[in-house]
């Protein structure tokens, strides 16, 4: 096991045409028993808008930012993933995050699994654990994040979702929102490690076959190509972020094999029809 | 030992408004004892160009295809990547291709190397073949090409270059080069094996350590990230193209640690010392 942390307290470069000040702390364990990678970021930054990070705020509907720039912001972030040694025990990832400008503030977060064989008590715990936590909100609130999340996690070019997904948002505020959504994403930070322990509780004593072990490495060819194809928050990170705090959400070891495809009434095939096609679980 | 072939014969789908037509071979070798992975496309596809691709060529400097689109053209490539299972002996990927449109074709292609450990007879005899190659057709040939492949295998993100380099061309026509551009790919068809075999046969036989394994494995983290997150033939092809014959060239395993940092004076210093700021090879 190895663990590593780093506090830079640096300067996180350039932001448009002003220089944004902040610090992160990544914190990373390598080669644990049931976690085989574990790796949580967080970081704070303040800086200035450019105008055109402001106009393409502005344009998703941030209404009160000034599409010509200018304003000082504030950002914060924790984001987290856990790569399990153990096939059975899927992927977690999850991140809370805060952007302000003057008086307003814009919340994202989420919390979603990415199995590589599908247990449907697992799914269905996980999904209830977070309709219950949206349910104290708003009735509809669940099912909203949940379609979210099924719409971000995909890959287009798999015709695939990376996982079974969970709850997904960005841009929310408690003016558009009607419910106070600051105590809700600390809800959503409070909640990730009980969502999520039940099912490693359930399956870390459980033996498993060199042959499930060699899927899980296929199937975390997957959630690279999702990372590096597609992530939103990766992409934006690229430009002049930390790189590896960005690329620690890799998992520790991937596979690639050409053109596998699961055997008919396999349990690898059950997995790969639900990331065809989600379900209902809540 | 695995072999795979597929020879579809299949539709390639949309392409702009109008769909191509075309066929592709990929064939694959998995868990070969020199090859870990080996594996070649070869593609050729008949369509109508469609108005945003012609605008993008016409502006790329092939001043005789029509911005507006409407005229035939056809394509091919061939592509291959060899992922060994040896640390000592670099990965290889070459590619040939060509696109016509009425009597004018344009060539692309290229031959470049990405060692895990820095062999300096490996990489001077690699560039010298190329050279010579070069040599044949225009005197400034190789340099241009050597530093066109430096330019494209490069990862921002990292600072680092993916590998020792080799050639890189795309857009090339007679008319512009004034040689036989035809000839002179045919010639990097042709050189591909003997560029890299007399590495293989150097390296085959050595013992190697688990430790350079592992590294190995890590840098081939660099070459996907290389792949998914800037290589425009992958980007390309993702836009409808067949996702099985893409991700092909990824390696077959793959590690990633968190924060790596050679010791000063190790070899695995060395290679990322010659990564991060090219050198001339012959």
């Amino acid at each position: 096991m190895r663990v590593s942390m780093k506090f830079p307290g640096e300067d996180t470069g350039p932001e448009g045409n002003v220089r944004a000040r902040g610090y992160g702390i990544t914190c990373v364990l390598e080669d644990g028993q049931v976690l085989e990678k574990a790796a949580a970021n967080i970081s704070v930054v303040r800086g200035t808008l450019s105008a055109q990070r402001a106009a393409a705020m502005s344009s998703r509907g941030r209404g009160s930012i000034d599409p010509k720039g200018g304003q000082p912001y504030a950002a914060a972030a924790m984001s987290l993933v856990f790569h399990s040694a153990h096939p059975l025990i899927p992927t977690l990832r999850a991140d809370v995050r805060l952007f302000q400008v003057g008086d307003e503030a814009w919340y994202g977060g989420g919390c979603d699994l990415t199995p590589s064989y599908l247990d449907e008590a697992d799914t269905q715990q996980f999904h209830r654990y977070w309709k219950d936590a949206c349910d104290k909100y708003k009735p509809e609130l669940y099912g909203e994040l949940k379609d979210w999340c099924d719409r971000y996690f995909y890959i287009p070019a798999r015709k695939e979702h990376r996982g079974v997904g969970g709850l997904f948002f960005d841009d929310m505020s408690s003016g558009e929102a009607g419910f106070d959504v600051e105590a809700f994403v600390r809800d959503v930070g409070d909640g990730i490690l009980p969502s999520w322990l039940p099912i490693v509780e359930r399956h870390r004593d459980q033996p498993f076959t060199e042959a499930q072990r060699n899927w899980q490495l296929l199937r975390r060819g997957r959630y690279i190509e999702f990372n590096l194809l597609y992530d939103r928050g990766i992409k934006f990170g690229l430009d002049g972020g930390r790189i590896e705090s960005i690329m620690v959400s890799a998992p520790p070891l991937i596979a690639w094999k050409y053109n596998v495809t699961p055997q008919p009434g396999s349990a690898e095939e059950e997995v790969m029809r639900v990331l065809q096609q989600p379900r209902a679980w809540a």
